[in-house]
Order: structure tokens, then C-alpha cells, then sequence
């Protein structure tokens, strides 16, 4: 009987796996220079933990997750983003009384998300993301920006637009919202269904509907920008001001918004702009989130933070034709003549390997020359002959591959001279 | 409203992170150099593929399991453990068609059990494993347990025991069963329920009843060992001559067992017996199976593996008090006196970070003297201050904190002055 992966989701196989390992090491050692420190949350959560007062993007989410009942009775949801669960952590675990703050936290993992599977789309998907919690100095907010930047950057991306923007404090909001309602509810009856919900529960929303995007009213909406207190302004200059001061390219769109009340202040989105990466544009999303440790249990604490997928990185870095420098090929094969050379390339490729040689062998029982094809599929820089001959006179025929220059080395300085070789 | 983390999973901490990335890093690294590869394979699976004819412990295993209905009706499972994903993905991909032979892979990553948690027993837990498809070498059962031990001993352990024993061929395998039915069956009704299941089904696992293994006859049951044919005793000769060869200690023990169908010739377990580690003494499990390809819908194919979690290694790690070398602290803090100071220290701290230097600074408006603390808890390799006067000078003060000396840089060789000093 033949398995099948379940659909949406994809095996990383050997090839591909060595470019998510280079992605992930760079990531760690960005945020090791940033003094983010890596936090493991598990697979799944309680579901209450997903459910918390999403407003009317419920539904939505609700549809969207991996959510079954274990042994037990408990409803389990395997996690479909990676905020929730830091911030459930850092709650519980009290982290909020630690005198280091704030608390830099990243991770990089899988989420799941149950959607129609489609180009660039998966079922389980895997995000990196941080999270500063516990400051408000919008110096942090720079911070956390320019580390996304810095990141898509070191790995070689050009055709990037950041696109920022301040959803304010409550009393802005509360302003912006009152001027959002008097501004559609004259013609709401014009837009779909969800939008007339939205005009009382959550009228920012209207502004990300896709169905009447092309509303009249739609272009003349009253911008956030102009409700900011002068607390919320002042805070997104300093965030400007920093962004700035640091380099980093920006440029501030009042329409990006977030619907979910626990938002507030800078909001970011980071898109590739290359040609032919598809509909799909935003690669990196994060903002402000005042709100959202109280609403998990914990003390009011401001936090900031974001996500991106390393599947849609990984498309980003295809669209710009740009390669990830990774390493295939291995140090050395050696290739064995007769049963008692064959036995001896046992002992040899072990002993090359404590050394932290990369060292392979044929475990096929091939021919010679099978052999030395195998050693030039898998790339060997030398490939190591040992025979009836070698055995005798206690040497070994070294060959570099790139040079074709070939020596004979006494068996018991090989490694040491492979290990020179290879520095 | 506060939200717990699921029962029986945890949290992996800061502080605690870093051991797992040390370990992961060094598997890595050691699989490298044994020229294994990574493949990912997704979190869940088709329920159908971990029910594969897996004898009598089917019950157990079903009752463990997380399985559940996804919103396409589909029965998905989060995978108990790693091989037969991996052997999925192997026929799925048509990697036995690959000249590379044998397709040597190895995963890490998070597995599910729904067990009763305990000391060291977690519903999720993160498994490390290496599958060599295609070799049926006994050099290649070597190398896989040489691994093994290797990612052990590198790490610090030394309290180990490995135990090998081999389970023979189909032929080998049905003289040993006839042996035990006629050794058992006469006063099989003196043991349990599950046994007397056994007798007929699966005789060999008998042998691993928890609730018998006083019985008197579980002492003088016939050995494996005396029943393998000459083909499966050279082959186990082999393994052990090459491990000899290897400098790997090792004990036969021929109570080694393992009940399922597709498992043959060597079987292998490396136990810690450091005092005070517990009853859960088993830290590595592994052995060949050569049956399981074809099970999974495959071409018949020899195979070979092992899989360790890094909780237990970890508890190992601890019951022999070895801590690992992970670096915690930062290389640079940055103290600013003044608002000007403090805007100045965003960007060098940048600076400092771009240079591939790990640098923080403030951001919850300390005062100077808290600033150094916080330098001082972030373990700060060194400590610059910029004030008001230093700016005016364009100076940094630079202070070395092991040796307590102070010197004054010009800020525009600051970066370069660290970068050396850190080398």
C-alpha cells in the first residue's frame, strides 16, 4: 500500500532542507547580535487561547484551524500563528517580573492554518517571528522593524518596500472610528453584508473589505493619520525619526490597518516588489500590541512584534534569482580495493569523520570505477584510494578533485593531512 | 483570563533554549560529517500510515496516538514518532530510484504521544533520528551505531552501555518462534491475557511482558541467538567485528527484542546507567528493518535507523552533571547619558549588530546607574558610555569588564576597536 502526504503540506527534502538550515542559522545569529533569545512553544495550545475576543474575524479563524478534542476532552488547536502562545508564555511564566526588560524573545516553528491549498499557500507553514514585550520606548519599534529588514537584506533581497503606519492610541481610534461610522453610514446599504456588521462592531474593518475596495467612499475615508492625539503623533515621528537615523527605507500608507482591537500605535508591513512574485506580495507583517498581555491574564504590558513565513521568504529569494550560498559536496571518499582495503575504509572514513571531516564510502559493494562515479555525484573534493598495494606499504593515494593533482600520504598522517588541506 | 500551557507539553524557556540549539547544532554538524541529510517531514500524517500492520500492539498504539478528523473529514494523526514518515516520503519521492544509494536522512523535531505525563514523559517530545535506506552492509549497521554513541560521547557522556543483539532473517526468525510457542505453550495459561494473545500472534514479544517477566520460564526461553542460520550469524559477526574495529564497547544481549514484523538482523539500545538517572534507563533505540519500505508501499529495500529524544538526553546530561558550553552573554551594552546620547545610541548599537556584534542597550528610560546593571545581568563583555560630553568630542568610553579598563575610543573607530577586541 503507497502513503501520500497530506495535502497542503510538503516534505523538505535533502537539496531544499540545507537552505531552510542556512535561513534558520542566519536568523538565530541576527537575533543572537539583537539580544533576541529563543523561546519553544508547543505544537498546540489549549483552543480557548485561539478563541479570545477576536471580534468578528472569529469566523473566520475559527474555519481556518486544526482544532480536535484529545483523549481527555480537552479542545486542542494546533497553533496557527506564533504570538498567542509567546504571549500565553510569557504570562505564565511571569516573565513580566523579570528585571531584564523588555523581554526579546524570537521563534521558528510550524503553523497551521487550514486553507485551500494554492501556489505558495500550505497547510502547515513555517513562521519566524519576535516579540518585545515590556517596552514602549518607539526606539523598539525601530528595532524590531530594521531586524526584519536587516534580515530579508543579509540574505541578499533588493526589490523590498516597507510600508509603516500608527493606528494610535484608544483615543485616537475612538476618534478615528466615530468619523468612520458618520463617513459610511449614509450609504452602507451600498456595501456587502459583512461590511454593514463591521460599521458598528469594528468600522476600520470596512477599509480592508476586498469585495468594495472599488467604493467610491472608499478613496475619500477619513485617514487615521489625522485623528492621532498629539501623543500617538509624537510617537510615530520618534518611530520615524529612528527608522531614519538607522537607514531604513520607508513609507507610511494610512490605509494599513489591523482590525484586532489589541493593536495599536506603529503597524508594518514589509512586501517584495519583484517582478513575477505572484499575487501574494506581503512577505514579513508586525505592529504594536498594547493590549494583548492583559487580555491573555497577564499585567498591562506593551509589546511589539513580528511574523513572516519562511516558505514565502524562500519564493521571495526565487523571484529575485538570487541563490543561498549553501555547501552540498562532502570532504573526502575513499574508495576501497578488495575485502581488506574495504574493511580498512570502515576504520579510515570513522576516523575522518572524529576529525570533522565530511568523509563517505561505498556501502554497495561497487567496482571501482562505480566508485569513483559515486564520489563524484556526492561531489568529493578529494577522493582517497586504498588498495592490496597501500594496504603494504601502509600509504594511501590522495586525489584533489579541482586540481587533479594526486599524492601518496603514509596511512597513519592521512588525516592530518586531509585536515590541513581542508582549512 | 489567564490560559495554561497543554498538559504533559512545555514551555522551552531562554536559558534553556540555548541547550537545544547546542545539541541540535552538534547533530547537525556530526551528520554532516557522516553525510546524512535532513528531510522535514510534516507534523501529521495520514492516520492509516502509523496503523500499518503493527501486530498486536496496534491497541496501544491507537490509544496513544493523536489522531483526529480534519475539516476535509480526513483522519490525520501527529506523528508518534519519525521513521515511517520518513520512509513515506522516501517511496512517496522515489528516492530508490536515486543513484546515490544508500539515502541516508535524518530529522529532528517534535513528536506526539498522549501518554500519562511523568517525570521525563511528555505528550510532546523532540525526537533526533538517522535512516540509511538501501545498504544491507553490516558496515552500515555499524556506522549508524557508531553515530549514535559518537553524539553522545561528543556531548560528555560517559556512563553508557550499549547492548546489540540481532534478531536473524524471516528463516532465522520462524525457527526462533516455533522454539518459543513449544517452550511456552504448555503453561501459557499461567500468564497474562496479553501473552496468551501472544502465543499465536507474536510469540517474541512475550518475551518484553511486563507483568511476566518473573515467570521461571521467561529465564530458560530459547535465545535468538541459537537460532540465527549461518547467513544471519555472519552478519551479525560482521557488525560486531566492525564495531570492534570502531573502538565501540558493546554487550550482546540476546533479551533484546523488538516485536514488529518488518524488524530484522541487528537490534541495538544505548542505556545510561549514571546513578540517580531513574528508571527510565534507555536513552537510544534502533535496528534494521528491512521489511518496512516494501510496507509502505515501496520496492523492498534494507534499512536501518535510530531515534533518541533530546528531553532524555538531556536528563542524562544532567543525572552526570555536565553542562554545556553555551555563551549567554552579550558583547556590548551601550550606556547613554541624555536625550541626545540616547538617540546617538540607537544607531551605534545598530552599528555594532551589523558588525556582527551582539549589543543592547536601553529602553525602558533608566537611569544611568540602573543601565549598568542591566549591562551587568546581560553579562556585557564590555560596557560603553556616551553623554553629553563624549558627543562633543565624538569619544566613546569603552570599559573591558573582566579586567575592569577603561578606554577612551573616538567614536568613529568604535565599531572597528570592538570588532578586535572581540576576535
Amino acid at each position: 500500500m503507497a502513503f501520500q502526504i497530506p495535502r497542503g503540506t510538503q516534505d523538505i527534502l535533502p537539496g531544499e532542507a540545507e537552505k531552510w538550515q542556512y535561513i534558520e542559522q542566519m536568523a538565530r545569529d541576527l537575533c543572537r547580535r539583537y539580544n533576541y533569545k529563543e523561546i519553544r512553544t508547543p505544537i498546540f495550545e489549549h483552543t480557548e487561547l485561539f478563541l479570545r475576543g477576536v471580534g468578528d474575524t472569529t469566523d473566520i479563524v475559527q474555519k481556518e484551524m486544526y482544532t480536535f478534542e484529545d483523549r481527555g476532552g480537552r479542545s486542542i488547536t494546533l497553533r496557527p500563528e506564533g504570538t498567542a502562545s509567546v504571549v500565553r508564555s510569557f504570562v505564565e511564566n511571569k516573565m513580566y517580573g523579570d528585571p531584564n526588560q523588555p523581554i526579546k524573545l524570537y521563534y521558528v516553528g510550524p503553523m497551521f492554518r487550514y486553507e485551500r491549498p494554492q501556489a505558495g499557500r500550505f497547510r502547515q507553514f513555517v513562521q519566524f517571528g519576535v516579540e518585545a514585550l515590556g517596552s514602549s520606548d518607539p526606539a523598539i519599534d525601530a528595532e524590531v522593524i530594521s531586524l526584519a529588514m536587516e534580515m530579508y537584506q543579509a540574505l541578499g533581497l533588493k526589490k523590498l518596500k516597507l510600508v509603516i503606519n500608527s493606528l494610535g492610541d484608544k483615543e485616537s481610534r475612538m476618534a478615528h472610528r466615530e468619523a468612520l461610522v458618520n463617513h459610511f453610514k449614509g450609504r452602507i446599504h451600498e456595501f456587502c453584508e459583512d461590511c454593514q456588521t463591521r460599521l458598528e462592531k469594528n468600522p476600520l474593518r470596512i477599509l480592508d473589505c476586498k469585495k468594495d475596495r472599488d467604493h467610491e467612499l472608499m478613496a475619500t475615508a477619513p485617514s487615521i493619520i489625522d485623528y492621532l492625539n498629539d501623543e500617538s503623533r509624537h510617537y510615530f515621528e520618534k518611530v520615524q525619526m529612528y527608522l531614519t537615523k538607522l537607514g531604513v527605507e520607508f513609507e507610511v500608507d494610512p490605509r494599513l490597518v489591523r482590525g484586532l482591537d489589541y493593536y495599536n500605535h506603529t503597524a508594518f508591513e514589509i512586501m517584495s516588489n519583484a517582478e513575477g512574485f505572484g499575487a501574494i506580495t506581503t512577505l514579513c507583517g508586525g505592529g504594536r500590541y498594547n493590549g494583548l498581555v492583559q487580555e491573555i491574564g497577564g499585567p498591562e504590558t506593551p509589546g511589539i512584534g513580528f511574523a513572516f513565513s519562511i516558505e514565502r521568504l524562500l519564493a521571495a529569494l526565487e523571484a529575485e534569482g538570487i541563490s543561498l550560498p549553501v555547501a552540498q559536496g562532502i570532504d573526502c571518499y575513499v574508495v576501497a580495493l578488495g575485502e581488506k582495503a574495504k574493511d580498512e575504509s570502515v576504520v579510515l572514513v570513522d576516523k575522518l569523520r572524529k576529525a570533522g571531516i565530511a568523509a563517505e564510502k561505498d556501502y554497495q559493494d561497487r567496482k571501482v570505477k562505480a566508485q569513483f562515479k559515486a564520489a563524484d555525484r556526492l561531489q568529493a573534493k578529494y577522493v582517497a584510494v586504498i588498495g592490496e598495494e597501500e594496504l603494504e606499504k601502509n600509504t594511501i593515494n590522495v586525489k584533489e578533485m579541482a586540481t587533479g593533482e594526486q599524492v601518496e600520504v603514509a596511512l597513519d598522517s592521512f588525516i592530518e593531512y586531509l585536515r590541513k588541506k581542508l582549512v
